[in-house]
């Protein structure tokens, strides 16, 4: 991230850190202070904020609508993870393990009854910021719900996968960049635009993030890698590799699949030897820049001064490029 | 209820068979449509269209905004229904028993998106509207969460277990109301008082609630009389028979709350002798009628033509007469 990225991530930090939501029952408020306060790279109320400041220079002035999209995306994470039955987030305890689920549940909705306030004071045009603040809300509703149904599915197509999750992670990077642009009142077509740039950029987004599951830095990684094939994780690496092997690549990969006990270790390394015989490395890094590309492709299309680009495009290279 | 509000009701009943929320994938929108058909009262959408009616003669034109509180209404039963751990809900299997909880969570949170899309088109003040939606919303999970917290506690005082239901229940019926007022584009002084009229009725429907759970005839009641008794639900009922007991009562009912293995029918019997001989009939009654006259007083207040009043307090009248 440049330096202006980091200032702005520290706006968000800094209001994040006095934000309350609530006090009484504490029961309530506290897993959500508590999971807001877990960090993360707060991509979205930044994406929020670099797209305002394609326009307008007072990014402060939209705080808490950028946060908005960060307290629904924590939302989501503390109900995905209550569904999904993990033990972890960011390193910490997930809420329903700290408490219990139907904390996690109850503190969850309210969260999302917070966002919509926090969208209340946004200058621009209200009901059109709610209407596409809701699309993308159910939109990542119905990319969970597919990842659900893909766990009990023998194989997805490439198609499928991409709309899952163009859902489940691209429309709301889409949505936060729109956002940006319907708070500083620009054309529609600029705030079209933007949407497509970050839904293409998400699609890629999160290419990386399966790509980087398998073949990231263990030492820069910070979760486990080979964590989705030890739970024959649906990523576009097994799809792609379910699609293409040999008959006995096909067999060798469904060996792996269903074998119940198995030494996890053993189990990446067999299966990241066949994604490598056929190539999975580099297909998945092609159709990622792919997706990149369409994004780069959008944002030419804006009508703003060329430099202006550079923030944004920056931001996408660093996506492109991190390790973890 | 009179003609007049059996024909309203029909309206909203007619509206939401129309409703589809979503489609694809069906197993987030199937739940959907199968909690919304179950039936129910509507009170809360017929609130909004009477309080409208007060200055207005067209409800049919704010009929999506009616249904977005039992929308709304709808996904707080959902979700409560997976903390409760309940099988049942009017008479039919709960979403998270007939589907799962990981299903009933999502279409929860889809359906909390829906109520705040249908609120959308409102007229009147769109930033009022959602700001006294987000309100009510929060304060229907801090009164869950406080429902929940009483589980664990020996007893509870009147005025945090009135609080209780007041957040529970009270205010969605006081914003039902208010939103009416606030669609009618009338003053912020009749809102106001209608939305204080809904919170004392509320409670008042409340306490009902639970007279009725032990009171209610068999035949009448659709649900199981003595269910709060045999789950040692703190009740109004149970909170004042502790209050008030003598030391030999008082050891009774604590015979009763601790037995872990009991016949249901000898425990209902032999606790609803125990509010007899307290008079906690009479006193629940008293009380349910001392926040229906509160209710009315506010009522009152409003400066409307008296016999507008008339279709409110007929609706409040069946609420304090109900069998059910």
């Amino acid at each position: 991230m440049t330096e202006n990225h980091l200032e702005l991530v520290k706006l968000v930090n800094n209001r994040l850190a006095e934000l309350q939501y609530g006090q009484d029952p504490k029961e309530l408020y506290e897993p959500i202070r508590y999971i807001m306060s877990l960090g993360g790279k707060r991509m979205r109320p930044l994406l929020v904020m670099l797209a305002y400041n394609l326009f307008k220079d007072d990014p402060e002035k939209i705080i808490d609508q950028a946060i908005a999209v960060e307290v629904f995306h924590n939302f989501t994470l503390v109900h995905d993870d209550i569904m999904d039955n993990a033990p972890l987030r960011r390193g910490k305890a997930t809420v329903h393990e700290k408490w219990n689920a139907s904390t996690a549940i109850l503190s969850g909705d309210v969260m999302m009854v917070k966002a919509y306030d926090l969208l209340l004071e946004a200058p621009g045009n209200l009901k059109q910021i709610i209407k596409d603040f809701n699309e993308a809300a159910a939109g990542v509703c119905e990319g969970q719900q597919m990842d659900m149904n893909f766990e009990s599915l023998p194989s997805v197509s490439e198609e499928t996968y991409i709309n899952m999750i163009r859902l489940k992670t691209a429309v709301l990077l889409g949505y936060s960049l729109k956002l940006g642009a319907l708070l500083a009142e620009t054309s529609q077509s600029n705030a079209d635009l933007l949407y497509d740039f970050g839904v293409k950029i998400g699609i890629g987004f999160q290419l990386k993030d399966d790509m980087l599951d398998v073949y990231g830095d263990q030492e820069k990684f910070g979760k486990q890698v080979g964590g989705d094939i030890i739970s024959n994780k649906k990523t576009f690496l097994l799809l792609k590799a379910l699609e293409l092997a040999n008959e006995e690549q096909h067999d060798n990969l469904q060996f792996w699949l269903t074998k119940k006990e198995f030494d996890a270790q053993q189990k990446v390394k067999a299966v990241t030897k066949i994604y490598d015989q056929i190539g999975i490395h580099e297909l998945t890094a092609a159709k990622m820049n792919e997706y990149f590309d369409m994004g780069f492709e959008a944002l030419e299309k804006m009508e703003i001064p060329q430099e202006k680009r550079q923030s944004l495009k920056s931001f996408a290279a660093y996506l492109i490029d991190r390790e973890k």
